[in-house]
């Protein structure tokens, strides 16, 4: 991938810093799209004031490091006399002193270091004689933000994992049968369990993984991020968010669906209605020029309007629309930009979701999301799945 | 479960500090293991030097935090008059100034923090006045390290689930035919990605999730974290290394086993004989107050004297045995103790693979790979599966 990083040679040349260290794994996206390379323990990715990059890795990634990377040069701790310096100095120490020579040796005296980098290591360098600044603007995280045309594919294709996931869950939901309240499926009780097994199942089968999915009925679903648990009720609002990662490219979809089988009641109808007419107000309203601000109020408008509380209305609120419109999807789950009272401007590439919801314990949790890339005169859609509150066999 | 926290007591007492904070979501192992806690977003963890653990949550996860965290008390962001301040002062800085709030509500002026604390947040933090030192004898890893029996229990009940997972990857290669030198599973090829979803679909109905699965044959196989790709071939090695976490407890599990299907090669059978012979050894040395060092020392001198190179020999090496002899496993993967040559003293509880290895492209890669835990004279197993290098149908 042709990575920007023309934004992060700026701010360098803007604050007189000689290069840009990151000292991170793979969990890191920063660290992962910088380097282009990914390891399960901590590397350091240093970009020079000329745009260069160059990668400091174990002896064990060594040999995969020089295959993958994405960097102009790789080098390994031996050679800068790592086993020596921790035999010397102990592990914490000896690794501090081989990241300074690995430094001294392109020339770099003074580092930019994202807000996240290792305090220890920061003051660490710090005695060894280095100048070391936090970067204050998140300047790679807002490159990733801007996502090149193979990154917007990406997410689109984990999109799609998704949405076959998403379909075996509704299908799942609509054949069940009803018993005593209870959703039956193959003679046995429908439970959050068992849908979420049949997600990810179908994700794997498409090389996604995940870490959790949530399918919360009723009052598990009026606490956003409570995952749900326990048998799924007819009548009952099932909140089903899927947040896959596709394994190879580690790029995330995002989408929320929300179910009831059977008859809903009069309460959870409405909210479904106004959370439809805020969610395609989001959508409306989003385009490139405007604030992430600006979609979130349009969204609050909506459900005040409807008589619900938001956070705008109510910063403590915990029933009604109690988090923010979106949030932007890559690399990671949650990224810049942001639709909330704080977003900026929306630019083309932003790549984000729309999910307003309304919760109550009483009442059950709504949430719809799409995912969608922002575009100069509106948006595109990533995501192609109907949006329904009953659900289909499909 | 019961924390001991009394080690990070005595680090404050001794250094002054009034408190400890972690600002993490719950990807880091400390911040989840010491506030009881997970969320996907940043939270802040403080125990003061009294012992009490206090949280402070988004208003999006007050409510679960309220019932699941493992602490004195929570609070949630809107108490220090976040939203005012993010108007204020922006995010970033707003955000600070609400942790600064949240550690004057709890008479905390100086804290020490974990090695991997945000850079950004420890200078904004001595911006507003908090005197902020680096802990750095990482005393909460050394804490986790300790397994209480109840984490023992969570990591052997991962294990097993592993275990039915590489008895489903062994039955794959093991009843495959052969043809034309290469495996054939139900009429085609046997790649790594089918035996990795069969690895993986098997640990998804034991409750247990996974980033990746190393499957890799013949020279994918003698770079040790390269994860296998392509179709398994007859006569040559196929290392299997698979670490799954369950998703309720955050425990991981640990195993690999190499096996060959058809003939393998004399140097490859000797290789095989050679690591085991490593393997058994390296048990064999392991007890309380024996040095992780000395462990992988013992596998070091089995596998010189059998004429192969370690990173003891030639630190440079990047064939023989190429990394160290084992590492703690917990609710990280990789974590204290180490069987490296800085390993330091074993303790009762810690948890360890115990995983030598010899790899040459020109052979392929061997490793076995096992998880104990340390007792008073020795170790306890806790994998069952056999060593064998011939498959079975089992």
């Amino acid at each position: 991938m042709e990575t920007d990083l023309d934004p992060l040679r700026s701010v360098l040349e803007d604050e007189g810093h000689d290069g840009y260290l990151i000292s991170d794994d793979d969990s890191d996206s920063d660290q992962r799209y910088v380097s282009g390379f990914t390891a399960p323990d901590a590397y350091q990715t240093l970009v020079t004031a000329a745009g260069e990059v160059h990668l400091l890795v174990s002896g064990l990634e060594y040999g995969r490091a020089q295959k993958e990377a994405d960097a102009d040069s790789v080098s390994r701790r031996a050679a800068y006399d790592y086993q020596e310096l921790v035999a010397e100095h102990g592990s914490y120490e000896g690794t501090l002193r081989t990241i300074a020579a690995f430094l001294a040796d392109h020339g770099v005296d003074s580092i930019a270091v994202p807000r996240n980098f290792p305090t220890g290591t920061a003051d660490g360098l710090r005695e060894l004689g280095l100048e070391v600044a936090v970067e204050s603007e998140d300047v790679v995280e807002e490159i990733r933000s801007r996502k090149t045309p193979w990154e917007t594919n990406q997410i689109s294709a984990t999109q799609s994992a998704n949405e076959a996931a998403m379909a075996a869950a509704e299908r799942l939901i609509a054949t069940a049968e009803i018993e005593d309240g209870a959703l039956v499926f193959d003679g046995e009780e429908l439970t959050s369990a068992r849908v979420k097994e049949e997600i990810e199942i179908t994700l794997l089968r498409h090389g996604c993984g995940l870490d959790e999915t949530i399918v919360a009925c009723g009052a598990d679903g009026a606490d956003p991020h409570n995952r749900g648990s326990g048998t799924l009720e007819a009548g009952k609002p099932i909140v089903i968010d899927i947040f896959p990662r596709d394994k190879g490219t580690g790029y995330f979809g995002d989408m929320t669906r929300t179910f009831v089988r059977g008859e809903p009641t009069a309460e959870a109808k409405r909210r479904y209605e106004v959370t439809r007419e805020a969610f395609e107000t989001a959508l409306e309203t989003i385009e490139a020029g405007v604030t992430g601000a600006a979609v979130h109020d349009a969204v609050c408008d909506v459900i005040e309007d409807a008589g619900y509380e938001t956070l705008r209305s109510d910063p403590s609120a915990d029933i009604g629309f109690i988090h923010s419109t979106g949030h932007g999807v890559g690399l990671d789950l949650h990224e810049q930009p942001s639709l909330s009272p704080t977003g900026e401007e929306l630019e083309p590439g932003h790549v984000v979701t729309v999910e307003p919801g309304l919760y109550d314990p009483e009442v059950g949790g709504i949430r719809i999301e799409d995912l969608v890339v922002v575009t100069e005169d509106g948006y595109e859609n990533l995501t192609e799945y109907p949006v329904a509150f009953e659900p289909r066999a499909n």
